[in-house]
């Protein structure tokens, strides 16, 4: 999928949400570890009763993993349903990986050739050699980590260098790295005063925003300092509403909730686009 | 395996080598691609062929899932393979993960219990709570990355912060984070001069040292550097051992570069410990 393809689904579907499937056996309902294969009905029942609301699906790659052979298939399971069944979706490997050169060429070609993605979550710690050979694909985007939503950001990505936070540095490295046009980046909604300075070095860029919901971040604050001429975020919630319920009326309690989330991302973008 | 097990086998082998497994199925002896599984094929006889001469096996992950499903069943029947026949090997998932915290504990999960590896390579990037669940399993062992063998090492890890270089922060951070005993560290050994100032920083710790062969790291001036008084260090080679040859001598020839390897670093061993 294209940026502008992107954009357009935004403006049509009024929402910038992009669903998290962090698919967990000790969370989904009882009654679906009855089935063959629990994590993919449960994903599949949670993007049918959500795809009208949601413009992205992001998949945690170690919450398939952690099922090993099973998990995987389940993963890829999960992409070929999306892809076959909605193809009008913006679907995000959420896989945080990162190697030496040769080594992340082959990453690249796991989520974006064999497992078809569009996009995949990148580490920036190894620097532009790790990266580059993810942007080499063209119409697949890098969502690489800048600033997340977690603790342990403050741990190293705010620390000071050169006369500015790590975070920064990495945002405006990479921008001189080739193909950087790919280079989506990850900003966690629990640090919302930061986006102001963000969009200061990368205006254009889609971010993608973790931590609306079960991690405390607020969408209003992220899309007040965060969100750009043509929206540019992609908000993501995982927890909030796929664990909405854990009945057997889970699929609908997820659409409650993503129905929230959608209507206040409308409200926004009618307050702020002519559309 | 514990850490004392880790140190007599070293010394019992008089090796320190660690092969990495990176399996590339348009590298590999053409014959193996009729059997059925060919990444495993070729795994295990490599791992037949040198297993005397090495104390661990490190499987690259990019390396099999870039081909899915079929990818992710090698790398189970690999470290099954080596955990059933030698189970004096010390084996690590080069993975490079690293997520929040439940997210990161399901990564855990996946290596440490359901693939059952003994150690798993993880990225500092997000910080203390995201590698602290992998720290949580006793007997585990996590690789972090501090300084890398490649190019990029040079963009973010290298850089001045709090008046010090970025990994060393890393380290010494790192050092304070709970089971903090069950960390060791990946060194690149193309930065050989770097390994003094690292073992003022963590005198004990494992030193996982990529880069030595076709990289082009250099094995005398690591140990001069970097070895401690227990050894310390675990030096990988892949390419210049699992790819000696393309031809049907390939495991043959996989241990004549093992063997000379540990040439040296039993000379090594003999010229600094009585043993």
């Amino acid at each position: 999928m294209t940026t502008q393809q992107l954009n357009e689904q935004i403006l049509l579907k009024k929402s910038f949400l992009c669903v998290g499937l962090d698919p967990d056996l000790t969370k989904i309902p009882g009654h679906l570890l009855e089935t063959e294969d629990p994590i993919f009905e449960f994903n599949k029942a949670i993007i049918d009763a959500t795809h009208d609301l949601a413009v992205g699906y992001k998949p945690n790659t170690a919450f398939f993993e952690a099922y090993g052979i099973k998990g995987w298939m389940s993963l890829q399971k999960t992409i070929n349903y999306i892809n076959d069944n909605y193809p009008d979706l913006f679907t995000i490997a959420d896989a945080k990986r990162g190697d030496i050169g040769n080594t992340s060429s082959m990453y690249a070609k796991a989520f974006f050739e064999d497992l078809n993605f569009d996009s995949v979550t990148v580490a920036p710690y190894m620097g532009k050699d790790s990266v580059e050979p993810f942007l080499a694909f063209e119409n697949k985007h890098t969502i690489m980590l800048a600033l997340t939503s977690n603790e342990g950001a403050f741990d190293f990505q705010t620390l000071t260098t050169n006369g500015k936070e790590l975070y920064k540095q990495v945002l405006e490295t990479s921008k001189t790295w080739k193909n950087s046009h790919n280079l989506m980046y990850v900003v966690g909604a629990t640090k919302a005063e930061y986006f102001t300075e963000i969009r200061k070095i990368v205006p254009d860029s889609f971010l993608l925003v973790p931590g609306i919901g079960a991690q405390g971040g607020s969408l209003s604050e992220v899309c007040k300092y965060g969100m750009n001429d043509k929206v540019g975020l992609l908000v993501n919630s995982a927890r909030a509403i796929i664990y909405a319920s854990n009945g057997t009326d889970y699929a609908e309690k997820a659409r409650e909730e993503a129905l929230k989330v959608q209507k206040e991302m409308e409200e926004i973008i009618n307050s702020r686009f002519q559309v």
